[in-house]
């Protein structure tokens, strides 16, 4: 989407802020759905951000492109600015289908260390990207290539598939989508997520034994308070 | 959707009507595409429905649950309510594509022998629930979290993706898509599935050693019939 | 979508102009995104066109079907006349996701050589489609059956997936999407396609050594006239 | 979408029962909004049924018919059996978007005294429709034409846009869309509708004055206790 | 979309051939519903093309241009080509809803006496273009405006929302939609519609007077055969 | 969707800088797209952002709401916090298409000075707030109703319908779309706006004398050197 802050076109910022890649590493481990719990739900991409292939698992720091529809310009511009453990974030200023990238791109970028590509446009190449292991969630699949003809910017803030994107901020990718944290919220984050998947794990065992949420929660009396009430048949609520 | 009755808020209705799983279980192997066919096509729900892994194929009896737009309460209610060889069917009251559903409840579903999820919603967690082998048909896969807040009804009939589903209908899903079948038809739908397979299993055979379906199934008359008429080359219309 | 030239209803056309398969045969191995880019982009089907299973490749000629909405007749009227190396290809008339298409075709079309289906609607029994390796792409996948009661035609040209489709153009189809080639651009093509695989080859060997494309395409000189500026920080742009 | 129930296709059911247009009346004027309110949140159509005119406001008994795609012969046999008072629900047995209905059908159906048209697909003539009087919610407009050739049921239970019909049931439609009410449960409707407009009359004078629904629902004490907290800047929560 | 035919980027062809206006005149006051089913049902684009404004209804040569997604440059080389009675046909080579077109265009384009936009990508200024009498059919409404660095083509044949046109063919646009018409048919299509209007005006008055179509149009026999029945009431069908 | 930063949720935030209305009226009559041409094209919502009536243009100071999906507590508490001139912004924390704002609602709002709302969900009552005067734009008008269960955040950004939102920034609305622009940018786009307002005034009159634009801005060097090329007849391209 359209750039939320005035800035020149054309603009490219060589540097942004990276985290230590240890830091954020165990990210990737707990996973989308888990950290986004950990840190209050927030910074979630639209569910229309789907992997090229199921089972790949990310994270890294955000360097962000922002694209004219149909043009990927600055993809090649932003190539030399990219580091190991980056991730790649680009989002056109209005709705694309595009495919701005494919194999040789990411040839390149997995050259430099790039963990993948987060893009609210089309990939094409898909085949190839897989047999490579360069993972990308995209909002399409298209063979459409683009030209290389108007400005746009790099490592500015961007609105990517409906999360706001600063350059640097970190991104975690998995087949439950795409997430956005920003670089002071990691350490809360990954304490967080820790302390939520271990309790999961306690919560995974109980329930493999067979207890139950309501029990286990203790939502029961929460629940009959919200206005639950039970009855034996649907005949006994039909017509009453 | 909105529930199609008059019913109080909170309704849980603890006992459905089941159907023997032996009675049930060729209806699996007929799979959707064909037992959908066999009754007179009807009860399937919307394309949107997709599987999260390609492979999978279930049937069971529907316990149904309405839910409110991001609120997954009425999940954690049902649980203790489901039995070994029970499919979870789950509509929301309006339009959502969050993630009401991941890996710690499908620990206790599997635990209780429930065969599957049905959503008109979104799940998530789905790279473990793939590992775990518990299969799911969404509308969505999205990490987005649910809140417990809203009381919704259990075992009450619903629309979801399309298809008006009463509690103990039968349930059978695979890489097709997902339909429900009145108890009452269940025997009708085994027999009538069966000499279909077993007539298509006879085509097969003729096709693959080059019979053509014009022959086989008499339709060359008909369609003559209808209107069709032939030409050699496409120059013989243009201009005409 | 409806057909571009005045045609009686019910018209089936024998013949079409076919291409050796040996000449086409290179296309399949370059793919989608080469061939397209090759000829200059053209002939490209929307991206919401996807296939059944990953991996897939084919190149052929192409048979052409106009179908009403929600009726296969015309899918039976034209399985004799279909070829060693042919592709079929089915547009209805008004946008439709029933399952025109299933097993029992598919192995009528295999005993006959033909290679695959674009089908611009629906399909199922995908899970035996997988198994048998008779690769589909289509809108969508439905198990939703069709009638056979309203006449369509046989290699017209179509319109199919926003591409303009003339019985026997090349189609090429793989995990990128699909796209149709003109008879007369054959050899043109192949060239530009095998020109442009090698260069992408030595490209790739050299961003594999961490070259750069904005050198290795030259690019940097003309897009710093189209304006692109360098700053060191995001500070040194807001507010400014 | 299709069929609930198993009917054996072709079927034609001449009567329903009918609700005596006077005791309905007030449901139109109270409003879609008002009185989905009213009944507990139910029977309301997807919000992609849109009127082709603002300003209609209809209810009446609902008629039923289930069509195939791009297939209007049903809505031929209907007609005879419409009356003073009766709206038209039509629900093709798989999503379409044809026109299925112009202003022909509408002048046969005005000079029985329909009251408009309900359908889950596409209409055509919409600017004659709208010069006549004659209202349709409706998926889609477009002026792709049908055929007559595929049997389909009228006075069957259908799901139209999620919501499932019965013969019979209450159609209420305006500018917020279209809902169903079964007949059972009109008397507790309008009391429940009047209750409930009446009410709001007094809000909007107490809100026209300037009063709050927080004070005047006695919001303020829940809310704080389900933990909404207030600051003086936004400052004041960053970063903490 | 992409471009149906080998044509070097940047074309631009000055002359089409133009139909005299008054030989298609009467296409616009049958209207494209009456039109389509005139000449056979064909050329109509996809029901997502709506009017910005209800009431419009144009006939005219099409002018076509292919635009890149984002970028207006060719309606700008476009504008010196058109004459009196055209209709201007934008079609971008990829899915795209920025708005290419305002209300400075479309005061170049009234004083050259064009007569409307059909645009498969977005527009803008409606309010004023609404003011101006200056008809547009588009996919979208946006603000989001458009480049000038990507070349296209002028006057060469585009495929746009689904329909294929060729420079000169007939556009007929109004409430119900937008329809192509190659000039080779204008006068059996003027001669068909009007026989149509003619046979519908009769029908109209007979229907407002109480006719059945089932007998004016000599239906009752044929449905039956199709194998339509006649049951009295729902319960004569439940459960048999 | 889901909040760019770390909040408590149920945060409240009392107040926001609001800029001088005189300062921001004349953003509305230069309009969206003119506005968003002024300031480099950003902060614009997406496409599907309609209003309910046309003809309406609002600026204001945007009041900020988060709220759940199918949950409007936080709309009944942010009334007592808006004043005279304010725009209310809401947005879900994932897509939702529920009516949680209604006609009582909106005399509360109106009796504040209230402008507008802008939902990026649905909208109920429309046919009273078109009679009353109060524009809305949204991305689905629906009776569906709301629970006030779920709390949210008030005036914190938020991303709606893919733009950026400050609370305290300003929001622009009319026929074309929302925008949204930083105070800080303001006056630059008021001035810039008016400049582009008066060049485009002065073209107008131009074109309406029959100038063209390829000469009036200059582009027909420009263009020859981006390589359009000129024909007489399309026979002059095919197959060349």
């Amino acid at each position: 989407m359209t750039l939320p802050i005035a800035i020149k076109p054309g603009a490219v910022v060589r540097n942004i802020p990276r985290t230590e890649l240890e830091r954020i590493a165990p990210l990737a481990t707990y996973g989308v759905a888990t950290v986004h719990e950990a840190v209050g739900r927030r910074g979630l991409m639209a569910p229309y951000m789907r992997p090229i292939y199921p089972g790949a698992s990310i994270v890294g720091n955000a360097v962000t492109v922002s694209v004219a529809p149909g043009d990927n310009m600055m993809i090649h511009v932003v190539v030399e600015l990219l580091q190991e453990g980056d991730i790649l974030v680009v989002a056109p200023t209005s709705p694309c289908t595009d495919g701005y990238f494919g194999d040789l791109f990411a040839t390149a970028l997995k050259a430099r260390g790039v963990r993948g590509l987060i893009i609210d446009a089309g990939v094409r190449d898909v085949k190839t990207l897989t047999e490579m292991g360069f993972p990308v969630w995209s909002k399409a699949v298209h063979a459409q290539g683009t030209v290389k003809e108007a400005i746009g910017c790099i490592n500015v803030p961007v609105v990517a598939a409906g999360a706001y994107v600063n350059p640097g901020d970190i991104i975690i990718a998995d087949d439950d989508g795409v997430m956005v944290l920003p670089r002071a919220d990691v350490d809360a984050a990954v304490k967080n997520a820790k302390a939520r998947a271990e309790k999961e794990e306690r919560n995974r065992q109980a329930f493999e034994k067979g207890a139950i949420g309501m029990d286990l929660y203790g939502f029961r009396e929460k629940f009959t308070a919200k206005g639950i009430y039970y009855v034996d048949e649907l005949s006994d609520l039909i017509g009453k």
